[in-house]
């Protein structure tokens, strides 16, 4: 994913990307042309086929780039030592990172099956490395006695799914607050993995 | 949905029903032309239309259709009188119910941004009536002090996501059988709600 233009390169680069979000989210990655997000860019097909060689390589690099960013964003976190703290702090910052992205989340559910194999094979190999975090948190809690769980792998899948699920329905102007809905959710989470709370809070 | 043909026609009903769902899954609804479903049929494009009027009617059936089937096996259930049972039943149900029919799962995800206003509207009726069914529980559980939840809303949401997010990565031969991982969803959820199980099961 090289990309060697200059500024207003880098400014197509970006808009392009949104663009192409927005049309594969909006009408699926079968039902969009190169020529369609050109037209909306406002640019030739030229300068898209510049940008990138075709659509499959359009669709593996917008997901490659979603999850190499989840990925460094939850790098830059700072982490306590606890395993209980971590699984909290991991709730929060999947809940945060994934509202402000809901295209995004669309996207890399629905539109794996539209990636060709070695493309898919890269993607899922950045997917495992972020499955990685809540499995290896959980794998710490349950050897230092904290948590009670039958199986490790399946609760860190059911945990991401539960909390990925939380941008299919959630709206911003709607009953909970952002940060009243993470609150549920450390609880749900904390309790599933066999943390007693006490009382809701 | 009056489907008023003989035995032959329901038939052909039928075989339209499953092409249109295995196409939609494969390809996405927008790829997908009533042409292409008639020819993998192989019946005249006259024979679709006398089925179904269009690709958006044909859509929203089979939607409709898997949400009132799902709601009528669990409405077939006998319960438990007991919350905490009643929710291990449901755990099992929809792991098993969904298990068998991924296609379905995911078009009814997908496909959704796909539907017509009014069509989308009477999916989503059929799917709060689906989506009560927990939060009843939820709710019961509560309300008889067995359940510590801060909002049994967005419980039963959180619930649903991770228990339909099995369908994306389970595989027959792979390493847990299903019945194993029902009980680990069992014990996840039933601590999720606040009751707590002694020993991994």
């Amino acid at each position: 994913m090289a990309r060697t233009q200059g500024s207003n390169g880098q400014e197509t680069a970006k808009r392009i990307d949104e663009v192409a979000l927005k049309l594969f989210a909006k009408k699926g990655y079968a039902a969009v042309s190169m020529r369609e997000i050109a037209l909306e860019v406002g640019v030739q097909a030229g300068a898209l086929y510049n940008h990138c060689p075709n659509k499959q390589a359009l669709l593996t690099n917008l997901l490659a780039d979603h999850m190499q960013a989840l990925l460094d964003a939850w790098g830059d976190m700072e982490l306590p030592k606890d395993p209980a703290q971590q699984l909290e702090a991991f709730v929060r910052f999947h809940i945060q990172y994934h509202l402000k992205r809901p295209d995004q989340v669309f996207i890399s559910y629905m539109e794996l099956r539209n990636l060709e194999l070695d493309n898919f094979k890269k993607i899922e190999a950045l997917r495992r490395q972020y499955e990685a975090i809540p499995k290896n948190i959980l794998a710490a809690g349950q050897m230092a006695g904290q948590f009670n769980l039958a199986d490790t792998h399946v609760a860190a899948m059911a945990i991401l799914a539960q909390l990925t699920g939380v941008t299919t329905w959630y709206r911003e102007q709607g009953r909970l607050s952002q940060q009243k809905i993470e609150d549920i959710y450390v609880q749900l989470v904390c309790q599933s993995v066999g943390i007693t709370l006490s009382g809701g809070h």
